[in-house]
């Protein structure tokens, strides 16, 4: 009979694995050729604002169906999506909206007025699951559905797509192939776009990297049975975030951002990001884009492979 | 015989969830027709502001009957609850106590002097029992007898709830309607009063809509077993509240702010209380209101039913 | 045979005590008149700043005896005491520190130079130990130990105590009588000096308030295996310790501040505890004192029992 | 049959060790003689600066072998690293970088630029393992192969240690004696380097030491499942390692500060270090160093053994 201890010795721990595998694990999903070429127009910085709109799916996802969490949500759609689109049509701003299918189903007119807007609908999956916990079949079933949601929603198929909580199983890669997806938004090995190679091949599907410092849900959440808390005061978050753009702007690169209604939506954060749009738009030489037309700019822009 | 293995692959996970499955957790209770319809003598704004006398009723409720601990929520009354209500005496200033019963029974005179000075005393539980771990039938009689306390502390039956830490069970509606509540004042959907919607029916009760952004206990609190501390400053407090408020003032609408005595009576925190009433009172048309004051008048003056 | 669920049925929850039991509770260790009386020669407000001189004793008390977390602790000693007390001689300022026994016989030249400069010694356990999880009998012999040791080491016996982590156990109050001390610097129910009352019955014992927000372990060490981080900077800190000062200058009262060599003699805290310092001795009528000066004053100067 | 009760009664708990052993736990390594002595050519203070080139190794090490974490660690390399590289030749500034074996093994060409650059490689475990959990034997032959593994990287045998997550096991001061390394930097007695001495023994090693208050990883990281999150701005961050470089200046002593490519390499913390560089090189009379010239001059110049 095996025992735990057998178990233990048994399971080689990563100070002992062999070259193989440690290079293995690294090289299975990586960050292959820049695809950073100028921007249109000769812009000299790219700004790509998205917004994950997933309102209840969070409580929904973890099956916290309590009235107090679901509010909160409630608070992202019906507050905070229609105080960022009416900023962003005050100032002229595409921006990108990556919304859990049972969100748009939920929304229907939000998700039309996105559209309709101007903006890019993309994917984030069906209830904001955690991909982590999924069969791969379960994960890919979700996916294909929650691409048919967003067309259905939105007239049109989406061309990206940012996975819940910026996870990524070994199947993601795959599904992204089969949904003839242009990009993903979820990984962090650059600041400026890529190509994601996979175990060596190069894909032919362009990343456009996130970060957390460049997430309003680092900083700002309330959990009450975690110690996280919004000890960072959103004027604090300004300055980090003004000094990300201006990064990218003095690199003549991309300066991407990720937030969501339900976060970013209340006053005293809009307050915040109307200062930033401002700041951003006061310099000379801004492109604002959706996710998909960076990604697009760059595909057909960027220097041909086997460059690095 | 089940194992528990059974039981977890019988359990349906919410990426699982049928439409009525997750429509129906999402319509329990919800958002209705907004309740903003100008404030009285045409100001510009609505203040309210409201203090969660909870005392020694948070150690007492966990059962951390420590001298440590108590002595904390025994500040609350003898220190804090007294600087409140002369710097609300000195400005002028009317705002709602919400207080649990046990907290009413330890403080008479605390209790009785909140109402002779003009203040609104509401419900806040008996013991600020956690709701969520109650059977309906205890949530139901706390309730009642919270009910009864406040009507002899202060010779007058409370309008008005807050639950215990904002917890709302399946049961709490029921109880507000049989107890014949005007108001809650612990839900999130919106920034400005709405009517509370329950399985698609309105309730007519109003929801005067909390935000953990305008709660003191959320940034101020240390706790030595886990890693919540003081991160940030009262004054980094000040500014988002700041902001929150001239939102509000630019909306024309509402801005509700929860304080708790042991947590804002400090020295260093009353220092920016101080600042942020002067603040706002240097503004024209700001109407200063109990929560019962407000939703009674967003009863008589939101436009009627059928609107959104 | 009894189960657990039985025990869980017996065991009375809080929200089901009935008014003796709570009461008593809140009862057991209690403020009592409160002590301030006006300052010596008419200041206008007290300064007794205190150091927690536990060096190594919080690593061995967990029975963390890797070498990094007893250098953190060895740095208290040998760099952050050192500093304090070239600080506090250059400003001719008396200041009390609180030592464990061990502390003490591990540094012996360091207590004796305390109790030569002129400053106070008083009882801060045996090892840090935590009396929460001592039997009485216990926690009276390592008190009783403790207090031979400071008078050994420092030549007059100890007149007050703060107990470790300001931990209150049913025994505390009893120990300090035996031991007739004058005061207790652990409990936190006012700004001011009170006399402790037992079950309805003074103590004699007078209680020097201390809080979270004026203690430097609580804004600034760093735990690995948890989420505790410096978070707060030093110079926000400066701000909130200003503002408790200047509350305590305005209502004529006490400021009371704890610190340890540790966490506060880093170059980067020590440049914002000059800078307190200073600012608190540009003020006129302030009364830089010991905590057993404080205690010793209000002791003969306060109005009698039987006033509030 | 000795039950679970009584293991907890033989144990015996800290507060009831005797002298003999808690003596012990802080003889074992222990801080011996300041190695303070004036700088190369009567420079004012010594500035080292270090980067902890881990990379994708605190993933691998945690078997967190998802893409997602790795592309973080990627990001350190791919992004971090150069703009590190960069600004340290534009100013002309040499630095430290502390390499686990793997991670030079993952960047060769990385690691020989360091080497080219004129900067210092020294060790940092093989795969940033837990010293904390490993034999002894395991420690000690993953710590020669790494030597092995950077001699080979850079054509020169390393001087100095950092160990991973600065842990220290008894073994560990062994194994540095095998090694014949010059310096550790990973404890925490003093600012200023000092001998370390084993059970009352001087060691000959010099103690160049951290503190993470110098550490960017305090402040920055993000960590999905705790509550670990970037609260701190880099802004509020330079203000301490401003307050930190200028008590350092005032005492004529060391400076010494530990970043990570993958956290400080980001835009708006290299924004930070650029601005700390520049205010430190603004002033008079610095020296910048790597970790193994300041250990280099120490022991050269550092007044003999005996002293206090």
């Amino acid at each position: 009979m095996r025992t735990e201890e057998d178990a233990v010795v048994d399971e080689v721990a990563p100070w002992q694995w062999d070259e193989a595998t440690w290079r293995g694990h690294v090289e299975h999903v990586r960050a292959g050729r820049p695809m950073l070429a100028g921007w249109p127009g000769g812009a000299r910085v790219a700004v790509a604002l998205s917004f994950d709109s997933d309102h209840e799916t969070i409580p929904l996802r973890d099956g916290d169906t309590g009235p107090g969490k679901l509010s909160q949500g409630e608070y992202g759609s019906r507050v905070g999506a229609r105080r960022i689109l009416a900023l962003l049509a005050d100032r002229g701003i595409p921006a990108t909206f990556f919304m859990p299918a049972v969100s748009a189903l939920l929304h229907p007119d939000e998700v039309r007025r996105y559209a309709a807007e101007g903006h890019e609908v993309a994917m984030h999956g069906w209830i904001h699951e955690r991909i982590g916990n999924l069969p791969p079949a379960e994960e890919r079933e979700l996916a294909l559905r929650s691409a048919d949601v967003l067309e259905r929603s939105t007239g049109s198929r989406p061309v990206g797509i940012r996975t819940p909580s910026w996870d990524f199983s070994p199947a993601t890669l795959g599904i992204i192939k089969e949904l003839v997806l242009e990009y993903d938004s979820s990984l962090m090995a650059d600041d400026e776009p890529y190509e994601i190679v996979q175990d060596g091949e190069p894909s032919g599907i362009v990343e456009i990297p996130v970060e957390w410092i460049r997430d309003d849900a680092v900083y700002f959440p309330m959990e009450r049975n975690s110690a996280l808390r919004p000890y960072a005061s959103p004027r604090s978050v300004l300055t980090i975030w003004v000094d990300e753009f201006e990064g990218a702007y003095a690199d003549r690169g991309l300066f991407q951002l990720t937030m969501h209604p339900h976060v970013i939506g209340h006053r005293s954060r809009m307050a915040v990001l109307t200062e930033l749009i401002d700041h951003i738009a006061s310099r000379r030489g801004v492109w604002f884009a959706t996710h998909a037309q960076v990604a697009q700019h760059v595909l057909s822009h960027a220097e041909p492979p086997g460059q690095r």
